[in-house]
């Protein structure tokens, strides 16, 4: 089975961006991941910023969403939410990504699911322990806070939320990716060559 | 990190039995699985296929289990279940097998989470899809039954259900495991392959 797309998604801290990053250097693929962001930004006018806190967040069904939020979109008055609107155009965009047919490693935004029914798509899942993310964390991006793992937590739980709303699928259960990586326990490296051995 | 001991769970039909007899075969490191079984019958007094049935069992939390069966265990009259006590004994034996320091491949049986504390220890899971499990159970094991979905479902279900009544964990969650693999998508070789990758 030749590869062509590799999907990451991955535990906030685990290294899954990197991980992804240098596959798509080693294999000489294109990489997507704020590039997605941008892309939305440009279809809807939302900011990046916008964009990327509704990206993760757990569209919540209350009035206030279905009702406020659903007005604030132009021109969508039949109750679609914001984030409705948002992950449409994002769908649209990965798969356009998919459809030019170049090879390319795509991180997060659900692009597994997106592409479920296309060929030579390798979906991978990036997660590590605790210890692992929270010196992560702090370490590389100078996160100060006072509770990491309450933030670490608190982001896996919006990403698994925001997946489940979308895909009806559980973010993070193995049966739906090709392969699962602990990168805190066998190292980034080493994750970095498994993916690319098995798109090679 | 040099890896001592392998765990390998599985879903039925997904060829987890055979590549982990292989990473066995290719590393020289012993192989257990049906002769834990063995060994919990040698212990137990109970038949090995009893043992088998019992052990992919999620135990019933009703009257039953907890009174007729726990009686059904001699010197056991504490509320036991048939079910607690298999599992104890089958804790014993894993964890004897690790003391005895010797390289192993352990098939199922929860000893991913009886060991977890131990250093050296790699955790696989390996799944696939229905299709291919489908094909594998009736053209290998001959299975002829009408649904074999259903079946698929069912052991899937019982499996998990075991594994959460004595682990607390969710059965195919990745961050339970260092590496889960589709058999199906990539090939029984390429998972073998892989496993062996890291223990080397």
């Amino acid at each position: 089975m030749a590869i062509k797309i590799i999907t990451v998604s991955r535990q906030f801290g685990s290294g899954g961006r990197t991980i992804a990053k240098q596959v798509a250097e080693k294999l000489g693929f294109d990489y997507y991941d704020k590039e997605i962001i941008e892309n939305v930004a440009l279809e809807t006018g939302f900011s990046k910023e916008f964009i990327a806190s509704k990206g993760e967040e757990a569209p919540g069904k209350t009035v206030f969403s279905y009702g406020f939020e659903s007005q604030a979109v132009p021109g969508i008055m039949n109750g679609m939410t914001t984030h409705d609107y948002l992950w449409t155009a994002q769908r649209k965009i990965i798969c356009d990504i998919a459809d030019s047919g170049k090879p390319c490693v795509i991180v997060g935004r659900s692009a597994d699911y997106i592409l479920r029914e296309r060929e030579g798509v390798l979906n991978v899942f990036i997660h590590a322990d605790m210890p692992f993310r929270i010196d992560r964390i702090t370490r590389l991006y100078g996160e100060s806070e006072n509770k990491p793992e309450k933030r670490l937590n608190d982001k896996d739980k919006k990403r698994a939320a925001n997946h489940k709303h979308f895909t009806d699928l559980q973010w993070g259960f193995a049966p739906n990716y090709d392969l699962t990586l602990n990168s805190g326990k066998l190292g980034l490296d080493k994750c970095v060559d498994i993916i690319c051995g098995l798109a090679k």
